[in-house]
């Protein structure tokens, strides 16, 4: 066997306990009992230690000089980099560090869960200097491994290339016109006459309108199924991808669009290469790409007013209200554009989510960087929440700064993906509607060559390329953001 | 860390990678869909090499020489001991007979699925004589280390301390008054006017009824759930309990008996010591033991004239058939104690189920020692399912030695268990009911004191002692088969 041979037996090895971890934590979401927690979680544990024993085997380290000799194709360099960066990232941090970051995270979430209820910043903030601290000295070993500044070497964990200097470009171009985009939209929709669908919806109903879609946007339930959990996620395997989502009987639309959400992620597991299927070279490419994959298929196609006029004769068939003036197509389009600044991001629309996500990264951004401390977070977010959406959080800690599960469990650099992916989202459908006319094939019911657009230039790339090569062979450029402006204002402007 | 300690932590480190298998094994059962199959299937496997790698590993042989001389508990050393015997059969086999089994195996089982349909003995005789062959290999390898003939050194695997000299005692008297008992019961049920329930009973509603009874078993919904698969199983960890059952929309009885049959076997695992979680000694003492529980719950229990006076209203409101003359405790009752010799062990009453049993314990162990060969097969079977059941199988093979996929997977000895268990389950009845009224208990349906009685004295004992001093110390006395006849005569002809 090759160097090479043996790097990819190696890694498909390890993809094996990824699935097994992958299935047993949808389990845990979805269908363990209470009782079963304890165990099942230091079950996990153990599968963590030794998926790490296998992520830092000292064979990686010969293996990997070796391999470099090796005559290798190009697809088989970018093989090799990518195992490179995920052996590389395992064997950096020194395990104590890791565990202490595993309890500080742990202490801090679990509290959190509690004192935002009680707006208690005093005692979250105690318990978030520890987590921040730790994330630091996470971000220093990182930076120094990869001569990426501190705040950047955490937010290449997720989306690898990005860095705040282009963010800071991207985010501040947004910025430059948000406000005002969202009081023109604001003023626009003042007249409009939205009428709320009322309740109940059962979740039986909601559940087979759900699958109907997903059937619609092309999941394949030979590999993969939808079911019920708190907080909705897309987990499993490419061949066997689960995705989630929660039913609230009073509103349908929020379950519905969640699923076709997950959806979009689910098709992009889907449809990695499955020639690549358990290398790290295989897997999807970025979070931000993730991202824009999901709200590809929920913001450009399904909040469109021909994907609605789909939806609404479905939904109103579903839940028996043929002549319900809340399920039309016109009324559905109104409901899901409606734009109105609000404190809860996870809440927001498509027009002020942006705003939420820049006041989150240049806060995290100059607290990883050691700019400015914990202590200072509720003052920043309190005045850029003024400045982006008009709002005073003053005073409310509980939805303010406090609102978000990530900086608890020390997650710092995750943030930028969600409008990365919006970005990202907007300028493949300006590309793909260069080559075909978008609109129609959705009035056609026709999503196929939609599909397999975004199978050639996304998902069968797998990590194959870099995320700005995946967009310049896609798009002829590189990530610019007039596209999510002039999405946004066709949208919503015209 | 004492030696003693050492072992206990490797041990329990696997136990938490079976607890992994078993829930991934029961999505594969349960939830999977068909195209995730493959993936899931070299996900298993490369979880059963990781296990193997610990169960072999080379410090337990250091581990093991240097606990004996450690100071241990009467407790520590029964822990010892089951260690011990888990390691010695994880060393036993040499990796190529595992190879070769494993492939002779699923070539075998896999062609028997559509040879059986078409009564293909020629051919798949040929596949049946190779798993043979491997499966004596090892018994041999067993047979040299442990001691026992060739047969015992398999059947020790699923019934530990188990003999066939015990087993021919027992199998030969149970035969010298089974054929007269079963004709006298179709005597005297000859005249029973049986009225057959008529469907379509719903899954939804047969779901409600077998959670009901469940719940009435004292089934621990905190620690397990139930699902649908295409083979009704027990599986999941101790703390989460996973049973399974499929529906017939034309038979209600037969799903509810196998829930009620499943929850005894997961009363068991929900019961075993907490004290002992995860090792080897605080695991099910053997499959006969476990047979014993589920029997007891089905057999004992449910079968009862008393149990079916509380199932009968149940169902009746279940399935709004509140005057439906199927529906009384006394049209059940005939219902689930008719006696029919036929073909099918699975199909079996409780009657002539140990028939089925015996002929192919007779079988098999004449195989397993060579005094006979896989030609053989269908004669004896024949002659012996004349003599047992007065049933001739000349020339049918499907509904004849062709019907279990016991042997095509290669498992011989395990046939056995399943009249052990009704035999245990009836002496541990009448040891039992010298204790308290059971019947009256059923009648004012108060079933705790029999669950306590069986935890006390199966349930909680787990692997700290041996099968036969579970039996001494909660009956007085060894296996004594004379219960089993008891309760049959008590029931059927009384």
């Amino acid at each position: 066997m090759t160097f090479y041979q043996q790097l990819e037996q190696h890694y498909k090895k390890m993809a094996k306990l990824e699935h097994l971890a992958a299935i047993c934590r949808w389990d845990q979401a979805t269908m363990m009992p209470e009782g079963g927690n304890q165990a099942r979680s230091e079950a996990l544990a153990e599968l963590a230690v030794l998926h790490h024993q296998q992520a830092t085997d000292i064979k990686l380290k010969v293996w990997f000089s070796e391999v470099d000799r090796e005559p290798l194709s190009k697809e088989q360099r970018a093989s090799v980099i990518e195992m490179k960066r995920q052996w590389q990232q395992a064997n950096l941090l020194p395990s104590d560090l890791v565990e202490a970051q595993s309890l500080a995270a742990n202490k801090c979430e679990h509290a959190w869960r509690s004192q935002r209820g009680k707006n208690d910043w005093q005692s979250y903030s105690t318990n978030l200097e520890k987590v921040v601290k730790l994330a630091r000295q996470e971000a220093q070993i990182r930076a120094d491994a990869t001569g990426l500044s501190r705040y950047d070497a955490l937010l290449d964990l997720y989306e690898p290339g990005m860095t705040s200097k282009q963010l800071d470009i991207l985010f501040d171009e947004v910025k430059s016109w948000l406000p005002e985009l969202i009081e023109q939209i604001q003023e626009k929709q003042i007249h409009d006459q939205v009428i709320l669908p009322l309740g109940p919806f059962p979740v039986a109903q909601q559940q087979q309108l759900s699958l109907a879609m997903m059937e619609k946007l092309g999941f394949d339930f030979n590999h993969g199924r939808l079911d019920i959990s708190t907080h909705p996620f897309c987990g499993g395997v490419p061949t066997d991808v689960r995705i989630t989502t929660r039913y609230d009987e009073n509103d349908f639309t929020s379950a519905l669009m969640g699923v076709i959400h997950e959806t979009g992620h689910a098709r992009y597991e889907q449809g990695l290469p499955e020639k690549w299927s358990g290398l790290p070279v295989g897997k999807a490419r970025s979070m931000g790409i993730h991202e824009s994959q999901s709200l590809f298929f929920e913001m450009q196609i399904s909040r469109s007013e021909n994907f609605i006029e789909l939806i609404a004769p479905a939904a109103a068939e579903q839940f028996n209200r043929i002549d319900d003036p809340a399920i039309t197509a016109e009324n559905l389009t109104l409901l899901n554009t409606r734009v109105t600044p609000g404190y809860i991001r996870v809440d927001a629309d498509e027009v002020t989510y942006p705003a939420h996500v820049i006041l989150r990264y240049e806060i995290e951004r100059d607290l990883i960087n050691g700019h400015i401390n914990v202590a200072d977070i509720p003052e920043l977010w309190d005045r850029k929440m003024s400045e982006y959406l008009g709002l005073s959080t003053k005073g409310n800690f509980t939805d303010g700064c406090m609102q978000d599960i990530h900086w608890s469990f020390g997650s710092f650099g995750y943030f930028p993906s969600y409008t990365l992916g919006a970005m990202y989202a907007a300028q493949f459908m300006a590309a793909m509607s260069k080559e075909m006319n978008v609109a129609n094939l959705i009035r056609e019911r026709n999503l196929q060559p939609i599909f397999n657009w975004l199978d050639r230039h996304v998902w069968k790339r797998g990590s194959t390329v870099s995320t700005e090569q995946i967009l310049i062979d896609a798009t002829g450029e590189s990530l610019n953001a007039s596209y999510f402006k002039e999405h946004l204002i066709a949208r919503y402007l015209n």
